[in-house]
């Protein structure tokens, strides 16, 4: 038998913290049950919860740790009084400890990227990381990133998430050649940020073997799902994402105030509660819970903070299907092939875009 | 009896052209009788229309132009081939020729920023034009600017868009104070880029006292409303736009199809068919149809290329709400108060920005 993934829990991250994470390990362990957990936490509120989930504590190890990293703590915060010792701190660490292969946390995700960046360090030739978000689509799913870690990437860096995120597209939908599109204002080359065409052209000229760059795309094909990863800086992904669901909410909040307005309406909604139960399932945030964040020495997944144990299950299940799949792995290939072996001039132009 | 508004129309101008057009223009004489417009466009064309519409011939003047910008001409073809001559330039031109208050086209985006630039010029003190979107949300509407106009806006510029969406949100909305945020990712003073902070502080700086500056605001709270007018640069505005709309004809597909899977969901349909069509009603792009080009020496209304004669009707009607309360005066004012007449610190501090 394979050895199993070990997978690093934030227990005291999160709205609700260890009463939700606790029951969030068992949920998954009845799905993957080739897990071992390493529990950061304050052992007074986690080993009671322990002995009532014997499941999750026969495959966990659990480590005391005296504090926590709140909410509402800034980033510059959390790491001061939470560095080497915070819950959320010691999940990371056990990573770059070589103890977890990927770590999981529903605390701050300001506080938890800057944590990240500081012990597990950006990879080899990425200058800097980005959050990775599954985006649901009428075709099935799409990952979009960076949603919020790098503010104003430049074109470099932008070719960086897009190998990112293809090898993350490789791992966790099983595509051989997964297609990307840079989010761009219109579809012309002409248009655009300067760095989003440049962008453009290195991805061109590169041809990676790895992926099908597709070319710019739009926020509307977001939603449709015409790509399988769609790159852009942190600043407009994350408004894109926030603007998603700001959507999401306000179409649902219209159906609602349509279907209790009158008795016909209420009638009709007994008949096809079916299909709106339907309609929920497939809006339902907590299927795609899980940023991942790319680019660091490590894999760290920030799940939602008002997230339920169900939500924090699929994010340590992204996190499992990662580790399983060789994500990492993958991504120091892909970045090791456009880095240094990739063929004549698109190597030259990497390194030359670097540079400037 | 007032004199009427003055409307220009590039009836050439969308999918359809004068055939969508002209059937428009009689949609909101029913709605707004004291319009007269003038008409610009292929006389072979519209004249025959016309003879079907006598209450659009009535109160039109019909301006015969050769040329028409196609909706797949880049910006720089439309301007070496339509600038003097075209429906779109001529209808434009009319603003600067004092023949109309208002200027409307459903040609394609691009050529009318274009060319309204280049005919208009921008208003004193304003240095880009922006486009401003009206936005429906679970509290009514919004205006969100830029969308697409000005890519990589600076804090000056920022100013200037808060300012002349406040002044639309005063004349569309009726409001006399409109509450105003900065599009930003994260709440916090600290977070975002720099351009969006400082116009952040230059705005609680200034005080103006025609808007209630609120702060920063996130992508979700668009669709929520929580805002009147909601400001950002072209790139991320547009992208905001766009994702809204996917995400939008997303769940529609959704609904579509959990309606569709099974015959108690068909029933329900019918008995619920009520609610649907007020919820289509709702979400119907036509009733918020019109981008408007914002910050330039007149307003030019930029009707969706592929909209129906319902939709382009709402467009003019915006033009026509916009004129009748006073949209450029307004701006104007507030302009002028910030940049010259601002008390103390704020105009410094303005004109300081401006200068860096």
């Amino acid at each position: 038998m394979d050895k199993p993934v070990r997978i690093s829990l934030d227990v005291m991250g999160g709205d609700e913290g260890a009463p939700m994470v606790i029951p969030g390990a068992e949920i998954i362990l009845q799905r993957r049950p080739d897990i071992a957990f390493e529990l950061y936490g304050d052992e007074a509120v986690v080993a009671p919860l322990l002995e009532r989930h014997p499941k999750v504590k026969a495959v966990s190890t659990l480590h005391h740790c005296d504090v926590s990293v709140r909410m509402d703590d800034l980033p510059s915060q959390a790491l001061r009084k939470g560095r080497w010792k915070s819950s959320m701190w010691r999940a990371i660490e056990a990573i770059k400890a070589d103890t977890a292969d990927v770590a999981v946390s529903a605390g701050n995700t300001g506080a938890l990227m800057a944590m990240s960046k500081f012990c597990l360090r950006s990879m080899a030739d990425i200058e800097r990381p980005a959050i990775a978000a599954i985006w649901p689509t009428l075709r099935g799913e799409s990952i979009v990133l960076d949603v919020g870690a790098t503010i104003g990437a430049d074109s470099s860096q932008l070719v960086d998430f897009t190998i990112l995120g293809g090898a993350m597209a490789r791992a966790v939908f099983g595509v051989e050649k997964p297609t990307v599109g840079l989010l761009n204002i219109g579809v012309e080359e002409v248009k655009g940020l300067e760095e989003v065409r440049t962008a453009g052209r290195l991805l061109r000229e590169a041809d990676l073997p790895f992926m099908d760059y597709t070319g710019f795309v739009e926020g509307n094909d977001i939603g449709i799902g015409t790509v399988d990863v769609v790159v852009t800086e942190g600043f407009s992904g994350n408004i894109a994402l926030k603007t998603a669901e700001g959507t999401a909410r306000q179409l649902a909040g219209y159906l609602r105030s349509s279907m209790s307005r009158s008795w016909m309406a209420k009638i009709g909604y007994m008949f096809a509660k079916g299909a709106f139960d339907r309609l929920r399932v497939r809006m339902d945030p907590r299927k795609v819970n899980g940023g991942v964040f790319l680019g660091l020495n490590g894999i760290v997944i920030k799940s939602h903070g008002g997230t339920d144990a169900e939500g924090f299950a699929s994010a340590v299940e992204l996190g499992y299907d990662m580790v399983k799949n060789g994500l990492l792995e993958k991504i120091s290939a892909d970045v090791a092939h456009y880095y240094r072996d990739g063929t004549a001039g698109s190597a030259e132009a990497a390194l030359e875009a670097k540079a400037s």
